[in-house]
């Protein structure tokens, strides 16, 4: 997979069977240098009762121990917060792919000016979606975001 | 618990127990306003082969769900890493204590002028344990700060 929209299709998935196990939705994947799918995973707060688990963590255990982030892609169906941007400036990714930064803006500027290639796919679907989920489930979406 | 001396003693044990178990050895312990102990937790990268494992992601996880960190103290053996900072600055704890930062420094002053209370301990021990473990497996070291 080389087109970073058809990766996002793979985290938007993930924060879809998010949302339908009532959890907050958001999904994430990373992929390696030539597109493949390392791994992926979903915010699941709600779920495990786990505040550790945001979309980008889960991804990134489940990608296992790497020698190196540079090459890979991160990819997140919302900007990430400061904790995820932590870990991507942390373990250096080259590149992260965001959903959408109209619901929350998180590290994005913060890690373009890190050097890290950020792309924003603007999609009207996840804003759309997400933006529901913070109108009905506020009190989740600011627990999640230690507002 | 108030003493932070006192309490950088429970993460140092975490720490402690790491380095037995062939891990990095750095501990956390997260405490309440009035100083009870409520979570505590290491870095297990090696032990469960799992990355996202760092001490304070571990103490988080192990605190479960919590409204508010504002009043909450992380303690950590070490300097917190931008994923861990991150953690810390999303989530609003009003205060950090660190073991040491001379083997590492982290986000400590990146925390700090985003107004959370930062007290470095700087333990000789932890100075020379860190050191120590830094010499003996730089290999493990690096690839846990994504170097």
């Amino acid at each position: 997979m080389t087109n970073f929209s058809e990766m996002l299709e793979v985290a938007r998935t993930e924060a879809l069977i998010g949302l339908g196990e009532g959890g907050v939705p958001v999904g994430a994947a990373i992929f390696g240098a030539d597109g493949q799918l390392l791994s992926s995973g979903r915010n699941r707060r709600v779920q495990e009762g786990d505040p550790s688990i945001h979309g980008e963590t889960d991804a990134f255990r489940r990608a296992g121990r790497q020698r190196s982030y540079k090459d890979l892609v991160m990819v997140t169906t919302l900007a990430p917060c400061w904790y995820c941007s932590g870990l991507v400036r942390q373990f250096g990714f080259g590149t992260v792919v965001v959903g959408e930064s109209v619901n929350f803006a998180g590290g994005v500027e913060w890690l373009r000016e890190a050097g890290v290639k950020v792309v924003d796919l603007a999609s009207p679907e996840l804003i759309e979606m997400m933006g529901g989920f913070i109108r009905d489930q506020p009190g989740i979406w600011f627990e999640d975001i230690g507002v």
